[in-house]
Order: C-alpha cells, then sequence, then structure tokens
C-alpha cells in the first residue's frame, strides 16, 4: 500500500465543519466570527512517550487526548487537528486500530482531522490541535497560565499519580495486583482531556494548564508567568491518587513517601489545574458540575515567589520533587 | 540543558503578529476578518528527508521551506507556523545553526514561530503552517488542486530535476563536477519556496500544487483533482532542468534520457505546477514579473483522462515515470 492509499484508507473522511480537509495542499479554516483561533502542537516518540507494544488504538486515543487537553488548559473548543505520522512500516492492522483510536476521540469532541502528513521513519506522530476561543468586546476568553493572584485557591480537577504508578508498573519498579494495574494503565493509556471542563472555566479561572509533567513542576509554570508562589495542602494532593481507593490497594504497599511522589510529581496525568479568586469558589463548583468533572481545591496563591508544601498537621515539608523534563 | 532552557534561548521570540506566541499551553491566532486560515504539516525524518550530516542552517531553511512551499501553492499569505522537534541529544551548536537557518527564512517571509513541543528521540522536525487566504464576496481566493479545465495552458516555476540530481550525485549513483554540484546542492538543501508568486496566481491560476514527489506525480494530483487530462512538451520541461546550463554540464555526461527522469520525476523542487486559462496568459506574466519568479509554459489540459507526452518533434513519448512515494 503506497502513501495516497494508506491516508485515503484510513485518515480521509469528508470535511463538515473545515472548508477544506485531507487533500489537497492545504486545509483552510473560516474561524466564525468573534473567536480567536487557539493552536496546540505535541509530538509522541516511541520508548519516550509510548511502549512499542502498546495497543494502537489507545495510543491513537493518547495521541490526540495530550493535544485535546491543551485546548481544554486554554479554555478552547476543539474544531481540527492535523496529524503527521512517521512509520517504521505500513501494517494495516496497526493502522485501523490506531486510527479508530484517533478518530472515536476526535468524534467525541467534534474535531475533524484535515490535513496532515505521512511518511517512512522511526515511530513518531506529531498532532496540531486547532480550537476556537471567544472574543468578548475585544478581550480574549483564553484561559492563561499568567493570570493567578494572590489570594486564589488553586485546584485540580480528576485524579493525579495513577498514570505514573502504571508506568512504574510496566516499568517494572513496582508490583501491583492485576485489577489495580488494569484502572491505573487506562489512566496512562487512555487520559480524558478535560475539554468541557476548560471551557466551562472561562471567565472563572483565572489561570490554567494541564497536568503532563507533573502537579508541582506544571503548577510552577503558573507560578513564574504569575509572578507569585503557592501554599499546598500536600494530604488533599495525595488523596487525588485515585488507586488509593480501588479495594487491592493495600496488597499493592505503596508507601507514603512514594505516594506522594506519585501524585505531586507524576506526570501523564492530563488533568487541569487552575486558579480562581476565593470569590469565584461557587463558580468554580458550578463549572466542575456543568462539565461532569470533578474538581479539588488543594492549596492557595501567595506573593512570595516559589511552592510551600504542608504535611497533613500543617507543618512544612522540605523534600523537593523533580517535575519531568524530556532532557533532564 | 533542560527542555525549558532550550526552548527559551533557541525558539522563543517576542510575538509581534500573533495574540500568543510560545510559552502558554496554546498560541492564540486572530484571522483577519474576511480571510480564511490555510494550514498545512511536514514532517521530515533524518534518512528519508536529509542527511545525518547534512548543515543544520539549511536543514532549518528546508524544514519551514517545505511547509511555506504548501502554503505558495494555496496562494495563501504565511502568518505563523509551529515547529515540534524530537532530538537524539542536546546538541549547541546544531541548535544554534537549525534555529538560524529556520528563523532567517521565517522572518523573510513574517512568519512567526508560535508554539510546538521538544523532545528526546530520533531526529523528527514536524512544521505545522498558518497563512491566510482572503474571502472576496463570500468566495475563497485560495487555489485548489482541483480547479484545472480542458484547455488551460500547464505551466512550472523555475527549475526543476536539479535538487534530484544533488541527490543522486550525495547517493553516489553519478558524479558531478565540484561547481556544477555546488550549484544543484543548494536547489536540494535551500528550496525556494514560491510564496509571493502563489499570491500573485490568485484569480488568475485555475488549481496549483507545489512540486515535491516529481513534476508528473504533483501534476497527476491536479489531474486527478480536477477530473481532466494533459498534454506535456517534455523538451520544454527537461530545460527547466538548470544545470543543463552551468558551464560544467557537458563534463557531467549525464544522457538524455537520465536528463528527463530528472526534470519530469525528480521531486524535491517545491517549484509551482499550475494551470491558467489560454486567456489568462497575460495575466500569469503579470504574476511571474511582479513575484520575480520565472514559469514556463510545458502543456496543456485536455479532457481525455491521464497525462500524455510528447517529444520536441510531437511524437508521442510510451516511457512511463515513477512518482516518489515514501511506502513505495
Amino acid at each position: 500500500m503506497g502513501e495516497f492509499d494508506l491516508i485515503a484508507r484510513y485518515f480521509t473522511r469528508p470535511a463538515t465543519r473545515a472548508v477544506l480537509g485531507v487533500g489537497d495542499d492545504c486545509a483552510l479554516l473560516q474561524p466564525a466570527p468573534g473567536t480567536q483561533l487557539a493552536i496546540s502542537s505535541d509530538m509522541l516518540v516511541e520508548g519516550r512517550h509510548f511502549f512499542a507494544d502498546v495497543d494502537p488504538f489507545t495510543l491513537g486515543h493518547k495521541a490526540l487526548a495530550v493535544n485535546l487537553s491543551d485546548l481544554a488548559a486554554c479554555g478552547a473548543k476543539p474544531q481540527a487537528f492535523t496529524l503527521a505520522l512517521a512509520l517504521p512500516r505500513v501494517d494495516e492492522a496497526w493502522l485501523a486500530a490506531f486510527s479508530k483510536g484517533l478518530l472515536t476521540l476526535a468524534d467525541a469532541h467534534g474535531c475533524e482531522l484535515v490535513g496532515g502528513d505521512t511518511t517512512h521513519g522511526p515511530l513518531n506522530i506529531c498532532i496540531t490541535v486547532f480550537g476556537e476561543v471567544p472574543v468578548v468586546q475585544g478581550k480574549s476568553q483564553a484561559l492563561l497560565r499568567s493570570g493567578a493572584r494572590s489570594g486564589d485557591d488553586v485546584y485540580v480537577s480528576g485524579a493525579v499519580g495513577d498514570a505514573r504508578l502504571a508506568l512504574e508498573a510496566l516499568r517494572g519498579t513496582l508490583a501491583l495486583p492485576p485489577g489495580l494495574l488494569v484502572q491505573a494503565k487506562s489512566r496512562l493509556e487512555q487520559p480524558t482531556p478535560r475539554v468541557a471542563l476548560g471551557q466551562a472555566l472561562r471567565g472563572v479561572a483565572s489561570a490554567a494548564i494541564d497536568v503532563s509533567d507533573g502537579l508541582l513542576g506544571d503548577l510552577g509554570h503558573i507560578l513564574r508567568a504569575s509572578g507569585v508562589g503557592a501554599t499546598l495542602d500536600t494530604a488533599l494532593a495525595v488523596n487525588l491518587l485515585a488507586s488509593r481507593r480501588h479495594p487491592d490497594w493495600p496488597e499493592a504497599g505503596i508507601d507514603a513517601e512514594r505516594q506522594m511522589e506519585l501524585a505531586l510529581a507524576g506526570g501523564d496525568d492530563y488533568e487541569l489545574a487552575f486558579t480562581a479568586p476565593g470569590s469565584a469558589r461557587d463558580a468554580v463548583e458550578a463549572a466542575a458540575s456543568e462539565s461532569q468533572t470533578p474538581v479539588s481545591r488543594i492549596g492557595r496563591i501567595d506573593t512570595a515567589p516559589g511552592l510551600r508544601l504542608l504535611d497533613a498537621a500543617g507543618k512544612p515539608l522540605q523534600r523537593r520533587y523533580a517535575s519531568f523534563d524530556h532532557f533532564a
């Protein structure tokens, strides 16, 4: 099968939203009047972002999910995406499953595949995603990293640390009971981008980011961009490790220190970390409820730069947690 | 050097055109009223699209040039691009040269780097480029592949076949005198995207495509998308091999058959192949002159499907030329 047949068979569908989709030199998008286009790119590399033997359906899901998560962090409504794919070989079963995982998630979010590229090479998936953000009275409604203010509450959606727990189990650095592994693995391989929550937080949250490299590291980006610091209640954060509520959890024997590390620096969660003024607590609750996404308040923004961690008794913790860095 | 330092040092510059550039979860673009956004992605893989030892400055140039060429083929004005980069290691000298080649071409076209991704992995460069196309009275001015009509003239810009000539010399399948190799190599490694010509052809050309896989193969896309055929004068096409006019050309000893193959199926030229009605010959000349880009008329669109090749005497040629396919 040649390049053009491959594109036609697995990746070409009629454009419904875009003016022009797959098949010409460019795709054409017509943003609605009064909107801006939010754009994000993520590249996934075999051996770095996923194991060579990962289920291609979940890989297709994840490749788009991590990009949709960036749109969610900006409060953008998904519109379209391009896919550039380097493949070591043409494996039709793999392509069928990969494209199904990709397009199932795309359909769930009304996000249309409008173009891209396929080439021969070590497996590499590069997606660029486009979303719409309203502009109201000349002001963009995009959620940025730079809007956190002293006194704001710090929130995180859903669960954190479970993806990393699965990763460590797959790497063999710890052993998990089968039922727990399945649950944690689905967090690693099929993350849920918080697209509805991001949009519901427009005009409510003061700053937002998606948690891809680890809660503390990603929250650190908000703090630096906003010129503020924060104090976190680590007991509340550790509680967000959903695996702790699995019936087989006690069998796993993960000590308290490791649980803390997973929750605070785990990475690959694709939750939203965000801040909002204290006056917006009801609005945050409403956004969570409207988007059917749990959110937890875990700390507060301070004037003093840096991140302060408190234990359950409110005493400062000295331990530092390294965030994920692709080149560190 | 970590991922964030790398981005800050080599790829972050203040946004001047975009609402928001590098550094948040998304970039924000605000297309001008009455315009559409043209989008294209290209992925370049080491060993497939470039040699491992290629000069990183020219690689940076080429990575963006091949994307700008897609905008040119749509008649779009470059606006912005994202860069996703997988690197086997952090090599500062390489990054400095690569980013300089990339950003020098970007600046020449007013095309702003607004975001992207960096990760560890086999060298892979994925660029997604954004351009603006006017919409006049509800009608997109984008040049598409599908507009060629029987009786239209077939044109190609600049030179074709020289990039492939250089590639064959670098692969060792033929030997070139040094001066000729330098000239041909610059066509391979630093192609000129025909951005100004593409814009000048809006409202003039009936269909357009950029020549990346080879003249016949790419022209074939226009023919299929337009439901027409064409007849080409191969003597005129071979004349577009610029190396034939180099003083050292006779020394290279490239026979007529090989010249034909280079010109018709060479690939990597990043010229524009386009069609226009006979009534638009003066307008095509004016577009070429305005954009300071030579164009040559090499054939005509017919009703009968397929591509017919004529020799200098006007007699049909039977030989077939294979177009480049990444998976063939």
